[in-house]
């Protein structure tokens, strides 16, 4: 198993960011709980996944302030996970994620699932980086900077 | 080590995204060439890691056409990692991740990397979902639709 280094004190927002979510099925919990999954045995059946790697992740994402354990809806004794404030803002990352794979990892003739808004059921827009006065920034026109101290 | 499942016949365009490059090290490699190193000495020297790994995430992005093996620049014998099309469109999602890590994996008086566009030497915009009007769309106003034969 590849060494597992931490990247918390990185100065690199990227990093920290791989380090808590960069992981194949942290990912795919959270796209899930994105879809309406809260409870252990939905996101064990959609993801297929051996029930200690899920509980494994799940509390992970909890530790980091993903995902929050929260009462059952139905009153019942098994708790939910639901997304937490942090946890929704990761709309953008899976939005992006969605693109990309819509664009580069599927044939023209293949069938895959596609992201609607509820007010036009048409899909979204395409993400792209933008600048303060909005135009579209290229990977050559950013830079980044590292701040010292 | 977790089993590892493939995505690639998923419908699901995330499920397909994170199978190629939802991996802690893949992420920081795109990373790292976007930030313009090409060799794999520089690769190594400043991700600190263990040559084997990094040669076999460097195997992987390239088998995945994300990046491409090119001459060395100086005419050297030894060759060079650049970016394909493929690659240089993860852009927007090193962009998601970043500003996501900015917002919620740091504290207010830590130091960290800022990205810039060139043109102005100021932050770029935070990235947003939006619909074909150009509006802001939350999680609660988006939806997946599966695609049947």
């Amino acid at each position: 198993m590849p060494q597992r280094v931490t990247h918390e004190t990185a100065e690199c927002p990227v990093a920290r960011a791989v380090d808590v979510i960069g992981d194949r099925w942290s990912l795919l919990i959270v796209r899930d709980a994105f879809d309406g999954i809260t409870r252990f045995s939905e996101f064990q059946r959609n993801l297929g996944l051996a029930k200690n790697i899920l509980s494994s992740r799940l509390r992970e994402l909890v530790a980091h302030g993903i995902l929050e354990i929260v009462p059952g809806a139905d009153g019942s004794a098994y708790h939910e996970y639901a997304l937490t404030e942090r946890g929704r803002d990761l709309f953008v990352i899976l939005v992006s994620l969605r693109q990309w794979g819509e664009e580069h990892l599927f044939e023209p003739a293949e069938q895959h699932s596609v992201l609607l808004d509820t007010h036009h059921n048409k899909p979204l827009r395409k993400l792209e980086p933008t600048d303060t006065t909005g135009r579209v920034v290229t990977p050559s026109e950013a830079f980044v900077q590292k701040v010292s101290d």
